[in-house]
């Protein structure tokens, strides 16, 4: 074959494309403007004089990650809300999506945030006016309140005015926030029609637990449905966030098209049929992978004074569906909320406390990617299931196969090259030499380019 | 008709009889031993010597009232409980059940107690050791925490030891608590199985809205479906807690027999559908009947900070339910939390801020009967239907048409005699001239005997 | 007399000079510069040609007012603070100091507050790069924390970051917080001569009675003595926050200037000894003086459950110190905490549930000064008694006597010149026709020139 | 020397009498009645026929124990106090009497707690109606509130009603509460004349430190000044609970005669004059000594969000005036809060926290005079010294001296009878042979004779 000028080669890289195939040694991988025109062996490449050539020999080189759950926003304090009061918030956004960028996750998803912020930054990174992880984001969990109302962290709201803190939860409601709870599931469909109409969103995501009150199912099995059906015809994925065995199965028989810490089940594991109903429907199912080290860190944590430490216990649980889950087969995505925080999350009566003791927190975004796939390891997932996980099982749930997750032609140009064996040893998904993403070679190091929280 | 000797017959008062029919003048009812035997009007008796005759001309003779959902022990803070750790509630109980019969409340229904004590005071008075208003009983609300559990009154055990909350909320939980929302629809149906067999109830009820989270919904439709199963295999009546349109619509399809506080959907009214179908399906609703009075001090207390008068938004949307309700003749039943206060119920933490404002808080038992009487009334409901709602309504809801809530031969002798006409005037059902349970006269003007919260 | 050109005469006016002398109708005030050269009967003034004449028969001339007691940035919720974290408040204290000059008030002593933002504020208004009334500051009342410390106001601090809060407290603090209170007379002697030595405040405030807690006195005997005597060896004057019998006692006790809000005894009433004791010495007793409908407002409010109506108890001593302290001739400045407050204050946790049901706060600078006028009147002060109590009491009991609060020659020429007579009306003092400050006209309605708070 | 008959001669033990002498082997002590006759050695004592002669050789005999500052209701929870109101906490104080009397303690003062019960129980052991520990009791500390007051523990009262709350303070209170903060001196002191009149106390205790916010000075020099003069014209001691350096020097100057808790002086050391002058004075200094192991315990427990881990600071200071006061010289007591704790206390949210992570909590009374004596040991003072601390310097602190603390003819006959030399190991003092308590054995091991909180 031969390719065109203006086009670059990336010559002499172990292949691994995202697809499962086995690592290919010696690859070439064509990329022309934003695109993957070819990919192979770069034995079987003509290399024409209008070819650029980048010889990465004795790299590895594979798909940029993607992230099935992140918060570009999620350091909600009052002391970082209030900095950007009314509410915008573009400057933290973006400084998260290059902190994800700067660690080869060329692709976010943000589940849950400030819409219109996520909105403008994510389209100033698609129009290239700056650079930052690709986004796609789903705005509100459909059925919650923002993040100072009782469905997240009404304590740090504790010494708010009320009229800021509906103003600022409003940033995250958008319209579809805890009254849909109240609403007969044909009010919840008008609503969520709506809401998908007009906010600008990639994707819809719902409350099937309640989120503070995790023992509760959020919206009725009606409710739940017709916004499956809505998304759909918006030709949109759905996914639910699910806490618990009921609200997991309720969550499926609803049709969804990604569990969103689906292995997360409360203080009971998850039965066997449902177990096996993920696995048949290949249902993707982004789970929360802790490290030995961490879950063992969380569970030594001091129950407090009539509460428990219920992280600990729910923890306990999760590991187990964790390794039914690996066991069986189930199709598995990165996710751990992770985020950005400041250094003022240390002493947050939020953060502090779930922070505590616990060695390298594993919700940064940015590094702690790197522990999941370390779990993963530890829970028995292969290393090339683990980059499935991170990839293109990913890509797929979301319905973006065709654009991203695997180094085939016709995909968007996103590549991570590794100066170590990423199925040899987690930490080398950290060795990065370059990433590109739409065809471009990203200055990672210089990022983020304003840091904020990470100053 | 003759009687035999040892009988007893009422003479020449007006009958209103709860079957509906129109009252009856100069009327006779015979009773023999525990049960009525004969009722008509008084010309069409023949009297044999041996009946014993008392002449009630001038009276009116109704059922003894029964009461849908009290809580025999309500004011459950901690200086109350405390004083009768560890959990032999007896005597408040009792003292309850007596404060209900010396107000013509021959039966009540305890929707939610501590059930050891429930079942030893009912036990007790059915045995004619002890006198009070027959008691039938639930125990616990499936799938809800006891009183110093999240889903009732935390806050009333914010100063006490963990060990000492721990305890008294099983007096209340039963086996059956929080732990259920966390169970699959068939561990739950073994664990009511279980607490069916064993636990000495009456009737079951469970929790289809979260109590303290009233938007959402506690237990799967699975779940609810598996709970009304066993009660019925068990030949028992189920009824749901339902606080949203949504868990009423799932309670009414996972079949129950009665709706809980049916006339309560939170902040959105009850859909047109569901009212329709109540209405169809002649589904008893135990309403929440609140005078014009009540209502509008409940709606002009001031919203506190950060919160909102949750209780007078709500209270809104009932008032609505409730007039559509009975302009739609669905089948009503009296119902309204009650239950007996001490007197440092004023300045408690919990019934200080509700009862703050409200003059005759309308949820004492003994007394709050008369203002649902009088807001049936002012919604609509004609002085026949209101009668019905608190005698024949909810013996049929309970499954008792047989044994209770009509005067008509065969059924327990359960009367009283009133002054003056009930149809007139509600305060007249205050006006008690005599009382007579399980054919004997009760000296209700004695009761309650050990007077402890009410001293 | 004659006068210089480049001079300007008021001529005409009815001159209440705040000497206590009586009105001088025909009046002639002439100003050089900065301040004023000659003051007078209008006959008596030869009027040369290079003397401007300002004609403002008709209108009332008193010196411009001064406040013993504001806090120019009072509105210390978190949302106003974090706006302008890490702590440059400029634009708050500037708005304020223009609103207190909006309403003839041109000289402020500011009594607790953010030093630096304060020292910068005053200092630009001093240079004449800003315009705004004269600002006099104590920065922190030795002794206490910062406003999110126990002392003050921990509440607006639940949500937030304990780093946070420490920054935000240290903007006050200013090394003379509250572990003075765990010092030696002696310890603090040597940090007190510190902060007088380096921190640029104009005179001392320190906590006799503690602010939170103000049953309990915060600073020994020995430390309050050690206070004051470096105050004074610094050539300035020393005031003490009292809130109790026994901490006026030993304020006074310890030489202190000027007795902060000295007509607030707590629970019980100042006792004879004491206010002889005042009244002999003329100290200088700044007085919290509440209309009979402010107070009544304040006293209808609910008690809280477990807390109760302190501020109204305390009202009612109050009431019974200010008729005292009138009748027996003490010597009282005006005084009320007054400050800024923006709109979130009306839903903040703090300030909402103290202005709840009170119409027209009192404690709004800018504005309540004329209720603390009509409160004087109402107390049986005489209207010159409570003009004075208004500008020179103030000037002589700060030491400015030579310099401000009344109109003669010599003095800063700081005029305010009314529509109405204010010893008829104290909504007089609010008609302004014209205000000068430092011999400048004051476009005073301009004011405040950025409007942040006010907006 | 001889005896008569009826008297009782306790024969060839090693003798430590209190009084600082050297240990005398082979002595005798005789007992008549309720008192030492005599005491020597064993070779000198005439043994006539009618002296009951009691062998203890190789036994230590010293006098029985005093401890200085003992709450004997100091689990103060809920849940105990409720199931004894109204307040008849009899039971409660008699069990904790008898604990410590099984440990050897024949004296204790008790500085804080239910007088009522405290009085009662009191008599009865002095009328030998029942056996305990002999009570000295001061009831109330003046100027504080209850327990469940702000000055105590508010936030065990979280969850109560009002009504209850001020019903239990007041059983503290005895109207000598958090009123007389507010009184000038002269009105403190006709409050404290009464008290001291009419409620049966022993000995006068105040607040020279605000309880809970202990860095404030609660009553004024004055007051303080007006109390000690009123204590010493009962003929009673009084004493000052102190926890700043400031409080401290105050209370000296006051003319105390004890020092609560002296050594406590918050997060300043003590002073080296203060230090000086109660070495000088000869100032009966209660001291809270822990352990190094105690120590480092209270030290390494995380501090609190927001708050700080006060306790581990304010022991770091304490322990630093600790060793100054043994070097010096200082008049020591044994103190230090002991009571007795149910099981609740552990999940207690007073208690609880305290107790976490603390191994062998050393306030318990009956067990922690004995990690009280090692930390002594462990601060530097003789074995001997120590010995003094918990018997003859609190008699004579407390102006008991001819009556307790010796073993010395006319004294009370208190032995208390060891295993081992309590010179040589702390431990030895729970070494117990036998208890003498005015002249009877105690069956000792038969204590408490109805344990409640101890069951």
């Amino acid at each position: 074959m031969t390719v065109q000028a203006t086009r670059t080669a990336f010559i002499g890289a172990i292949l691994i494309d995202g697809t499962g195939s086995a690592p290919l040694a010696n690859s070439a991988v064509v990329v022309e403007d934003e695109r993957i025109t070819w990919a192979g062996s770069a034995t079987e490449l003509d290399r024409p004089s209008d070819v650029r050539i980048v010889d990465i020999s004795g790299k590895y080189l594979i798909p940029g990650l993607l992230d099935a759950n992140v918060h570009l926003l999620i350091h909600v304090d009052p002391d970082v809300l209030l900095r950007y009061d009314p509410g915008c918030y573009d400057e933290l956004v973006l400084e998260a999506a290059q902190v994800a960028l700067r660690a080869g996750i060329t692709t976010v998803f943000d589940t849950w945030g400030p819409l219109e912020s996520l909105r403008r930054v994510r389209d100033r990174i698609n129009a290239r006016e700056t650079v930052g992880s690709r986004i796609f984001c789903a705005g509100n969990i459909i059925g919650n309140g923002g993040p100072y109302s009782p469905d997240f962290f009404p304590d740090l709201a504790a010494g708010l005015s009320s009229a800021v803190v509906d103003r600022i939860n409003q940033h995250w409601e958008q319209g579809v926030g805890a009254e849909l709870t109240w609403m007969s599931a044909e009010d919840v469909r008008l609503a969520v029609r709506e809401y998908i109409a007009t906010a600008g969103i990639d994707f819809v995501k719902y409350a099937a637990s309640s989120h503070a009150h995790s023992r509760f199912i959020a919206l009725s099995p009606d409710a739940q449905r017709a916004i499956v059906e809505e998304a759909h015809a918006a030709g949109m994925t759905a996914q639910a966030c699910v806490q618990s065995p009921e609200a997991l199965k309720l969550a499926i028989e609803a049709g969804v098209d990604l569990l969103q810490h689906g292995d997360v089940t409360g203080l009971r594991p998850m039965p066997q049929e449902t177990l096996d109903l993920i696995v048949e429907r290949r249902l993707p199912c982004a789970a929360f992978f802790y490290t030995r080290r961490h879950t063992a860190a969380f569970q030594e944590r001091k129950p407090h004074w009539h509460g428990n430490n219920a992280w600990g216990e729910v923890m306990v649980v999760k590991e187990a569906n964790d390794r039914n889950l690996v066991k069986a087969g189930a199709k598995l995505l990165l996710a751990n909320d992770m985020g950005v925080y400041g250094p003022t999350a240390e002493t947050s009566p939020m953060w502090g406390p779930f922070q505590a003791g616990i060695p390298d927190v594993p919700t940064h975004l940015g590094r702690s990617h790197i522990f999941w796939l370390r779990a993963a390891g530890e829970h028995g997932l292969t290393p090339m299931d683990a980059l499935l996980a991170t990839t293109s099982n990913i890509a797929e749930a979301y319905g973006k196969a065709d654009e991203l997750g695997t180094i085939r032609p016709g995909r968007r140009a996103d590549l991570l090259i590794l100066d170590g064996d990423p199925l040899d040893d987690p930490e080398n998904y950290a060795r990065i030499a370059h990433i590109v993403k739409d065809g471009k070679f990203v200055h990672h190091d210089r990022l983020p380019e304003h840091p904020v929280l990470t100053r």
